[in-house]
């Protein structure tokens, strides 16, 4: 363990700024007098202090911090009682599943090492990975259910810039982990609020369309991909922008590219290849070649962690279908930079891409109205997972089928056909 | 706002590494399966980690930092909205109550800027105050009622090194500050561990003598000073190692110097002066001289920050009563420091001291099963404030009274007679 101490950094602090503002007014839409609950590794201080300074300026009420910490992590891991890794901070989930029932807003930091905890004991991981999940559930529910605004975005961690650019001395990798971050985040240049406004009108544009097109299912083709997503019955296109059920406009994801909606998970057939490496859990997923039957993966390959990929198939009986299909175009900005982040915030908008497991139910018309039932029904598709992957690449060609069968262009060669 | 990152200082990380140790091993005694929730400011993630590190290797169960920041703390000051500072994140207050409940053990880490607050709006600072006070009044009861074990220590925070060391750069500042605090918290020498021990095994000795003699008054001489302090009936004198009721031997204030016990509230006589200036709330008030009769304040004066004392002394019926009295030796390590620290968990074990205000159940035999009536009979006092200021110095003499109204030699010239 080296002492340490703060310092001047190579990370660009006007950007940094910028990012923070963007968090705040275009991902939260935070409301004067509304709380602020705030998640990040606790080395992202430089970022949670800003995000505090344009809360507190935008009149937030109450910020409270939530800092964790990867050394901390790991020490857990390698020494804490083996007991507690059946047990998770309750009292403190409990709260946070208050916080957000008070109409507290939620915004995450992410930007720990993805391969933190590779190297740790797998079944230790694995149970207190459940049991961490089990006592977020209920705050958990109010996020996906998006009951309160809420935002994800990125800073540069040490550990997870030499992760991305693994030849670059550390102040290097950080220094070019920022810059990747900023340009994804449309922070780069002085005009990020306008540029989010025309992003999210270009996305509105594009899920308006999707929606007034109707389409029964869409059909991929490319090297190795001959694929039909059927489209779940009363499906609804999102993107970009969406109104919390508190009444506030947010995006929830910065970055964000991708237009999305819920597939049929009893109507996809064919065979597609992942276009990326799938980073999951620590472990690289790659050239993954699927073939589906009725909605359901019935073989599946990969030329690396094909181990990992079929155990994570064999999670329960919703792991093997299709929970959402999102389309991206080639030219999107992540895509572009021509880097893995290892990170599903950036990779899932580096390309088209689909989720294996639980599907959204604010992609449905009337989406919060409708039982699990009636989502079940619809085509909607059920499981504790929720994996995305990329398919799509400049190569890639989709057309949305229409009810009478006719064929609309939506992509030619990985970019939007209309 | 200047941009940072992690690299070396000036804080020795042996002793940063054996301070955390101490906090551990002597401070918390913390047993293995039991969870930990830290508190501290986001600044001191050395000495956090260091702590996670041997609560877990100590087999810690869980261990759950809170962090905050001056930065932040002042951009709610600042800009914040202004019905929140009527509120408090009502939901973490709750959630550390529930942790004490469930017998998480409990670690505060001191450094803030003393003066932190001293520039913004008083009215806001009161109405924080009060609204964070309610809210963790039901953690705090089960802290001061030792239902578990808890420990304080300090790290060395920028801020708080320029306020003790204002000539110094902030480096060789910060540098000074870690040193006085490894000096006083014992661990600047390679046996702090039996150093502790043995330290703990003196001031044991001292309130076994004490407690063995059953004073009915303490009687103080020293230069403007002639005081007597009638003790509470059935006081118990502490100091050192203690056992909560969870059944954990822990050192509650590291450093810690005094002895201490209850006066009897209605029982304090003649005129006293201050040896060492008080920090209170980012106001300096120094030469304070006050004359008690009936255990009451009936006058008091101050070179400076007079107004401040008299308001507090106003707060209610029991701010012109005493508390508590402490004994520390003038050879203290702290004293000898000749440092002012502007923070009680240094300065009050710098000198003998008194305090204004809430007396401690614990200071009684049996104090536990006391009702709050029976304890106010036996003299202890009440208030919502409890104000530690300093009275000793090389030239304070006490005697002890006994029943049958002799003497016995307590202090002469600021040292322990015995």
């Amino acid at each position: 363990m080296t002492d340490q101490r703060i310092t001047a950094t190579p990370i660009d602090p006007t950007k940094l700024d910028r990012l923070a503002e963007v968090a705040v007014k275009v991902g939260l839409g935070l409301r004067p007098g509304q709380d602020l609950l705030l998640t990040a590794p606790a080395i992202a201080l430089p970022l949670v202090r800003r995000i505090a300074a344009h809360a507190y300026k935008a009149g937030a009420g109450i910020v409270t911090p939530i800092l964790s910490d990867e050394e901390m992590t790991l020490a857990r891991y390698r020494h804490g009682h083996d007991s507690s890794f059946d047990r998770a901070a309750n009292w403190l989930y409990e709260g946070m599943a208050k916080a957000f029932s008070d109409n507290t807003a939620r915004l995450a930091i992410v930007g720990d090492n993805p391969m933190l905890l590779s190297g740790e004991d797998p079944s230790k991981v694995a149970r207190a990975s459940k049991a961490n999940s089990m006592a977020y559930q209920p705050a958990l529910e109010k996020i996906v259910n998006f009951d309160i605004n809420w935002n994800i975005i990125a800073y540069p961690s040490p550990s997870w810039a030499k992760q991305v650019f693994p030849n670059d001395p550390e102040d290097v990798a950080i220094g070019k982990l920022a810059d990747a971050i900023f340009a994804a985040s449309r922070v780069d240049r002085d005009d990020a609020m306008a540029n989010w406004a025309s992003h999210n009108a270009v996305l509105r544009e594009r899920t308006n369309w999707l929606n007034g097109q109707q389409f029964r299912a869409l059909q991929y083709s490319g090297p190795g991909t001959d694929l039909t997503i059927g489209l779940a019955d009363g499906h609804e296109w999102e993107g970009g922008a969406s109104v919390s059920k508190n009444g506030i406009s947010c995006n929830a994801n910065i970055p964000t590219e991708e237009v999305f909606t819920t597939p049929h998970c009893r109507r996809v057939y064919g065979h597609v290849v992942s276009s990326k490496p799938l980073s999951y859990q620590g472990t690289l997923i790659d050239n993954i070649a699927v073939r589906f039957e009725d909605g359901k993966i019935v073989d599946a390959k990969a030329s690396r962690g094909a181990e990992v990929l079929n155990k994570v198939l064999d999670t329960d009986e919703g792991a093997r279908r299709l929970g959402e299909v999102a389309l991206v175009p080639h030219s999107s900005p992540i895509s572009q930079s021509g880097l893995l982040f290892y990170n599903t915030l950036f990779d899932e908008n580096a390309a088209s891409h689909i989720a294996l497991g639980q599907c959204y139910s604010k992609c449905f018309v009337n989406g919060a109205q409708l039982t699990p039932q009636q989502i079940a029904a619809q085509g909607g598709n059920q499981s504790l997972i929720h994996i995305d992957w990329m398919i799509g690449s400049a190569e890639t060609d989709i057309d949305g089928i229409m009810a009478d069968g006719s064929k609309v262009p939506v992509f030619r060669k990985g970019e939007w056909a209309k």
